[in-house]
């Protein structure tokens, strides 16, 4: 029997940090939950996706609400609780896993805190193998798998639930439930049988941001190249050494907006990067071509430790590394690309994948210019 | 037993116009959804308060939403029943009787309308014997009654369900989720039994705005004042008789915000009367002098015909005649300032009941000035 204990929370920080992509919440408050409901409980134990019966009920839970209110009062244990409880009561069963939403942030660590608390495992996946902002843009999302019925719980004990007609409604309910709960709500929602997850779902993903972060670790340790590390885990790429010259945010519907400007260092001296992010990292282009998009991982790092660099934290005059690597295949399907795809956060840009624009393989795509 | 057909609907349509001071919405629309529903499931029956089996679970119904918005778009009788059905799966109980939240407005006909399609009988009573803007403002609210387990639908089908901590937070839940269900919700709510109502509702309101229709139509067709007819069902007082010569509008946390400035006519010749409003009418300063408040009813009404006149459609140039009258005496307790007094709704004056003030026997409050 796999278990997580305390000993790995910090490992699964790290990697859930990167694979936030610049986005999905500080993973360090997650990882101090879940160390308190660890320490309370005991450790949780780990079922791997394969391993989940078919006829699992698996009850997703996440955190909604703005990053900076999280990092101010601390998502309750208590209300995440009370979100699956309430759900329990709606629906009459009673959650036999749980499992994260999107394991870049702080949800990849939250599931383990209420799996602790329920005495439940939690399955090693997640609903996108990284982090988006919108509750309708998971995997499942495609098979056809309700967010609803849907139950949101706050610290004063104020309970909701939702059942909509489609997963759009069940975000904009939501996103104005959180709203009025003071942008700090727990969530139960996208519950579904062991059979339903298996296609759905990216499997490994607890496993995987754990040998990041231990992969980043040890680089540290060793006094080598942590970005060596993680470009090799996720079988990314180097789009771009720089420094930090331009920074325009705004925040907007919700969104947390960044155009950034990279100036090139070393192999990239001369050449520039713009980032444009929407909580998340989302397009990067170099000089007039574009590098990546999302749904494909960007990711922004500290260039001596590795250490992930979110959107709200990226500062003028810091010296990064941006990776691009492949999203989960999943997500490039038509369908995929019409919920997270470039043109669904208003780009007007084809995505292409990253490891095909990083070997100049990809076929030109409007915005791209010359070559 | 008492039945309300589609030939009673004109009566209490006017009457809730009057009972809703300014506020609650255009109840003809309500009529035109009761007469659609009486027509296709029959007349409906009316109970009254002291009949109500004790054991009897009585779900009101209300809409929640921008006026401007049921102008366009009617509510939906099939999202109310939706909400009522929503609410039974969550307590496992359905209801036995409907009521009306406020007789003020188009709340006052909705109830009627889902009693015929629930084939269920709806109470002769509501819980503010007026309007007011927000869902905790009710008398039932003063006795402890909680406004959640909540249930809201709208046109496409979504449902939501609210259990609170108090009724102010059902309120401010609720309230957003109706602005993203376009601003147009239907709800059950504040479910009670017969025990539990009898002190805490507003008896035979349903016979009261039926009798102020029937007595405005009749002075109409007898070519005598309805404005008499008016005052003498209220107990009201004739507060003012004058023209529109000023008005200040401005949209602010969802109200309708009015000032308006009346100068005098006949009898009033050379006094001016201002009146403030949010959505409802909630001041009336004669010069300098205060002669009604809420939670005591300030009506505005055409003075040639008894139509009572909206915040929203009160017009320059308009001759009105303002009447004040007593409202419900729970509301005049000290709990019941504290939740609809002068001061709840931002005015530095203390309640004096209109019927002393109409005599010139209140106390001296601030902002009263001297007489």
């Amino acid at each position: 029997m796999r278990c997580i204990t305390e000993d790995q929370l910090e490992d699964i920080a790290i990697g859930a940090g990167i694979l936030g992509t610049g986005g999905g919440g500080d993973p360090g408050l997650g990882m101090l939950i879940a160390r308190t409901a660890i320490r309370q409980y005991g450790p949780v134990q780990v079922v791997e996706l394969s391993d989940v019966p078919d006829d699992a009920l698996i009850v997703p839970v996440v955190a909604m609400g703005a990053p900076t209110v999280a990092n101010e009062k601390l998502p309750s244990l208590e209300a995440m609780t009370l979100a699956v409880k309430a759900l329990a009561s709606r629906t009459g069963a009673s959650a036999t896993h749980t499992m994260a939403i999107e394991i870049g942030g702080i949800a990849a660590l939250l599931p383990i805190a209420a799996a602790a608390e329920l005495g439940i495992p939690v399955i090693d996946g997640d609903m996108m193998g990284r982090a988006f902002p919108e509750l309708q843009m998971v995997l499942p999302s495609l098979f056809g798998i309700p967010a609803s019925p849907l139950a949101m719980a706050d610290e004063w004990g104020n309970t909701v639930v939702l059942e909509c007609r489609d997963n759009r409604h069940a975000e904009r309910l939501a996103r104005a439930v959180c709203v009025e709960m003071g942008s700090s709500a727990l969530m139960a929602l996208y519950s579904m049988s062991g059979a339903q997850a298996r296609p759905a779902v990216v499997s490994q993903s607890l496993l995987l941001a754990e040998r990041l972060g231990a992969a980043v670790r040890a680089a540290r340790a060793a006094h080598t190249d942590p970005v060596d590390a993680i470009v090799g885990q996720l079988r990314g790429h180097r789009l771009f050494l720089g420094k930090v010259t331009d920074l325009v945010r705004r925040t907007e519907g919700g969104f947390a907006r960044l155009e950034a400007r990279l100036d090139g260092v070393a192999a990239d001296e001369g050449a520039m990067l713009r980032i444009s992010s929407q909580n998340e990292h989302l397009v990067a282009v170099r000089d007039e071509r574009v590098v990546a998009t999302t749904p494909d991982l960007i990711i922004v790092v500290d260039s001596q430790t590795g250490e992930p660099i979110t959107t709200e934290a990226l500062r003028y005059g810091a010296r990064v590394t941006v990776i691009g690597a492949p999203c989960d295949p999943r997500y490039r399907s038509t369908a995929g690309l019409a919920v997270v795809g470039p043109r669904a956060f208003g780009y007007a840009i084809d995505f292409q994948p990253v490891e095909l624009l990083a070997l100049g393989l990809a076929g030109d795509a409007p915005g791209q210019g010359p070559r």
